[in-house]
């Protein structure tokens, strides 16, 4: 049920990553080791920022190994923050429109995971969303229903909390519809400065996520790597499984956290859906 | 806007209309003379009935003038009934989820026009909407929203009533959203042994919609034509514009009503959309 | 590298082989057990024989497990003889004209395997094509190769000696190259009457191909089964890898031979390739 | 029989040309005014130099005008020189193989127009290609054919008198099979550095094309344009139809000519198509 990346650095031809790191996510489109699904062959999209206004994206309902035009503009386009994300669908169509990233102003949205029961509270869920976002509506998937209650609920404000809000609005009816383990959640979050990696699940045994470690190390670790050599203190992927092997390279992203990578230093923040007033209140 | 056609009668490949025909359907996608768009390129679908559970459906966002499938299935298929439509979209995705015919269980329709100011009113009209057939939207246009209205009107019992409150209720949103002319449509229905034909739109001025005249007139009008000599009584042909230029082959359907093409004799009925109680009571 | 179905005998709904089937054709486009991929996602075709001139084809880019017209039109179209495909690039393009079946006239051909260093030997192959045949090369692949090679040494009268001239030819060629191991082939042939079903590699050690027993045998092991009761004797499965898990009901199709299902009994013959004079001669 | 354009000069976001100019391209995709056909979607490409090893391309099958990743790179990606390319095929397969620009390192190439009678002299002109250059054809174009000729006849060297040759011997080739006015042709060629636009067909009547005439003029006739006050003297637009209706921007490429936008000052050179030797030797 899909895998994605996301890059935070300095500026890099997306194909670095994409494809010429061992195991990278479009190897994992094809060969996924983690993932409920070993193949994601169900469509792709990468959002990048760069030139022009606000990010960019590109969507395919083909297999992302065999998108010809996807390796093209991964050899040519050069970005400092990008989000991938190839998809194994749970049913929805597979078009352009339920592809990821999700994009609302300067904002992308991925996700991989599920919410149980989506068919029996789309409606509810749709009309929670704010009525001025609702006729953007443009693909049939849960994913996009989670980005538009995030949107309502302040996500260009706040950002954790409102996806906590989201995500609690989705447990909430659940339960009112005797739907247990609603929500299987890691997603990617970015404004085109920071970058929100969320990892939970209501069942609290979520898909992997795993951030680099910090590139200080790495080089020191493994001083004769020429690639990691040229890494600086800012770089940083998160991805759904660890590009290549190298010990000590890859954290794991703790079980309902998020981890903000942002400039003047990263911080990890516990993850905690709540409904209206936020449960530390 | 769109252009559409239909046939009902003897069992036929369905090149035979679709590219065999003077200005045929496929010619129409190219090439449309009386439509609000002379290119009709945003995709295209059949529905047909014949072999397997139910009618089938083939839709692709190719153009139809260029779909190597499309040519292959049309010439490969015999049926008594099915129904073509060739999409200029108004704004809404190039999907597959947006190519008409819509189905459900037996039934197929189609949409030539236009819901003025969808975008304001797409919310408040998918509430309107059945919840139990709320979960089953695919795609984001006005015409299957229309069709989800009327089947929550009672479609597979009385479709004209249940098509004539599915307008009527978009007219009286729009009144309240101060949108003038709300509706432009040309819709074809059937449940694999009827065909309705509909022409309505608020402004009184709708898009063109024809009918075949009766058979045995054409043989005779035509006696030296031997396509028209193979027709038979009961074949009829239903088409957005004229199928070449014969003389009396043709009769427009008039304003506000629908034409029912049945087992039994044909009949035309006025169409008059509205709200909850019907307009005569 | 591919994987296809083939059947001949009593009118069928598609699906009920391609959907419905434990292990079918499709499951194995995403999970193939016994092939050189798991995955068969770079686009797939059917090709049938029923209403219409001559075969009909469906060619489609999308990977066949995710392909909502596949299903459609493997719902709704019956046929007594169909051979389907689904494929794994080796290398060309995914595009409709590489996907197979190929047609000429009344024929159809499928191809699973590869032929080695078919890049270096390209244009002396396409030079050895009838030249009358050379202008209809639409794609790219060594498949359509080969079996314009068989229609230039007589496919349509003597088709096992046609194709055994086509891989011997190609042989013949990779040894001038210093090519070893030239040929991997699997490959399905019919004219709409008959099918044929070729097993061989240069090496000796072909991909998997099995066919079922015959259906007298199967109602007898299998009494209780419903399905199989309703097998007629003239009705055959030849498929990249067994269907279900039914002891007695396959057999493999022995190293270089070919099978040939026909009216009045099958049999099964030696596959020799060989350059212009049979090697029998 | 297709269109296209090119940009020479400062950096700009393809859009600027592509959408936001009165009458672009893919406007030029809908509704052509002054091509053989009013409609060109059957799949467009662009090619762009800018980040990254050689210039990049991005190919569709889908018409220009409801392209959303077209629009998105359009929006995203800035470039000094790019090439695009709106197709109406003349018969052949509509695939990205097909789609322009076509590229061999540094170069790209696209090209308007068709070669009459293509079909029968199809295996005569590749094989006159460099056996070298064989293997790499992916699609099945006359305009690949042509690009393959020029390479074959020096075009890294010497591109005016490489497709001088090309042209010529397509001509020769003609006439040995008594084709007439075998060559209509548009075509543009870049290494990202210069750029050549030809403009030439048999019969002295050929497709049109038009370049910018020098922006220092422009400035001086439109004082109170500020789209055309951003100019700068370097710029260069090439096109098969003038955008917009500017009084003295444009200026017509003469039959039988190439003009050269390059570094230094640009040149018009006529343009001879002759086999073998020069027509001036």
């Amino acid at each position: 049920m899909c895998r994605w990346m996301a890059w935070s650095g300095q500026p890099v031809l997306m194909e670095e990553l994409l494809f010429k790191t061992q195991h990278g996510l479009i190897d994992q489109s094809l060969h996924s080791r983690m993932g409920a699904e070993t193949t994601n062959g169900d469509g792709f999209g990468v959002g990048w920022y760069g030139a022009g206004e606000g990010p960019a994206m590109y969507h395919s309902v083909a297999p992302a190994w065999g998108d010809t035009n996807l390796r093209e503009l991964a050899a040519h386009i050069e970005t400092p923050l990008f989000l991938a994300h190839v998809r194994a669908t749970s049913g929805t169509a597979v078009q352009q429109t339920n592809c990821h990233p999700f994009r609302h102003g300067r904002w992308l949205f991925v996700h991989n995971g599920v919410v149980a029961g989506f068919h029996q509270m789309r409606r509810e869920l749709m009309l929670a969303v704010d009525p001025d976002l609702f006729a953007d509506f443009h693909g049939s998937t849960d994913s996009e229903v989670i980005f538009r209650l995030a949107l309502t609920f302040g996500l260009e404000e706040d950002p954790v909390e409102a996806i906590e809000r989201a995500i609690g609005l989705v447990e909430e009816t659940a339960r009112k519809h005797g739907i247990e383990n609603a929500v299987q959640a890691s997603m990617g979050l970015s404004d085109g400065v920071r970058l929100w990696a969320f990892r939970y699940s209501t069942e609290g045994h979520s898909r992997t996520l795993f951030a680099s470690t910090d590139a200080h190390s790495l080089r020191q670790l493994h001083p004769d790597n020429p690639r990691l050599q040229r890494l600086r203190d800012e770089d940083r992927v998160v991805v759904s499984e660890p590009l290549g092997e190298l010990p000590g390279a890859w954290a794991e992203i703790p079980e309902a956290s998020v981890l903000i990578v942002q400039p003047g230093g990263d911080e990890t923040l516990p993850f905690r859906p709540h409904v209206e007033v936020p449960v530390s209140a």
